[in-house]
């Protein structure tokens, strides 16, 4: 009988980090991939009350404050952080779990966010989207018009700061044309998946075994 | 005015070298490359003599085996060989030449040659060509009907050989379905043109200078 080998030897899936300053475009290039693509959004756990049409294990894992805890002092968060006294965090296990089931998994993240991500799985793909310019990214914010003039300064001297984290990354991708941006993502997705890994003796050792 | 900066904070071109045993299809995936993207083949130079209709600076740089010499002595190719009596080699300062100009470039070159470039241009980027299968390799190798059964075992078992350099190189694409591999291969370019290069102050600079 014949043997095909998956064009891909890296079975295993992997995790992408996709991660950037507020207003790059990051939120949105993710959804892009969750409609357009296998791999899955890791999904959030949170000590905050569900709100309406919340699902459990879908929007988020709802906990209490001593569970989640009790799971951050075991290490069982790739992330965590706390937001206007809520707990947020990535549970590790699950995302383990998906990428050895062969699922790549997504994490749309924020800079600090991605850098604990990179302490705690050092293995993930680190991608950076980055606006198109300064004044493109004044623009998007000032056009939520949510925001004080003063308050979209300080937003502005924050993205420079967190920029400059841009070399702890392995990609970076400007979100000029989202659909070129989209795109590029994808394709790092592709490559990513056919470096030559460290299992790579493995699919040497099929074709040995079929001479 | 609005400043828009490229997608690709990486201006230089890079070295594509695709690479693998003879029958996996290297060659295809390059012709194909060239119609559909804009990488540009490095043109080898060689000792022998043109055939009908082959021109200087497309087809090779024909020269004299004297002038071939020197130029090796003077580290003049990212690698050379002779077959048949004759020299053939990639002259180095033409495709670094190009890669300044920010023009990919990409070469086709058995697994002895790309290990040469691999030490005489180590920021290369290194993709093997595999077969689906070694049975597939041996139909096609069959199929040619030009060598019999015992070159036939020889060759395969060479193949094995060099899949063992396999983890000398960044990528493996296995060429099962040409149009898969092909725009595998595609991917690996954009998502090489997305990584994080050392250039990347120059893109934070350009923010900063804005704000």
């Amino acid at each position: 009988m014949e043997k095909k080998y998956d064009a891909n030897p890296n079975h295993p899936g992997k995790l992408f980090v996709i991660s950037g300053p507020s207003g790059a475009g990051k939120g949105t290039i993710c959804r892009r991939l969750l409609e357009e693509t296998d791999i899955e959004l890791s999904v959030s756990m949170t000590t905050r009350a569900p709100r309406n049409g919340e699902v459990e294990g879908i929007s988020y894992f709802f906990t209490d404050r001593d569970t989640f805890i009790e799971r951050v002092n075991a290490g069982g968060f790739l992330e965590y952080a706390e937001v206007y006294g809520n707990y947020y965090g990535t549970p590790k296990q699950l995302v383990i779990d998906k990428l050895k089931e062969g699922i790549d998994v997504v994490l749309e993240i924020d800079i600090q966010g991605a850098m604990k991500v990179k302490e705690n799985y050092p293995d993930g793909i680190f991608i950076f989207i980055l606006p198109p310019s300064m004044s493109e990214l004044r623009k998007r914010i000032t056009g939520r018009g949510t925001e004080t003039e003063d308050a979209i300064n300080l937003r502005l001297s924050k993205t420079l700061s967190e920029i400059s984290y841009i070399d702890k990354y392995d990609y970076c991708v400007v979100n000029g044309l989202l659909e070129e941006a989209v795109s590029r993502v994808k394709s790092i997705i592709v490559a990513e998946h056919s470096r030559v890994a460290e299992d790579v003796r493995t699919l040497i050792e099929r074709y040995e075994e079929e001479i």
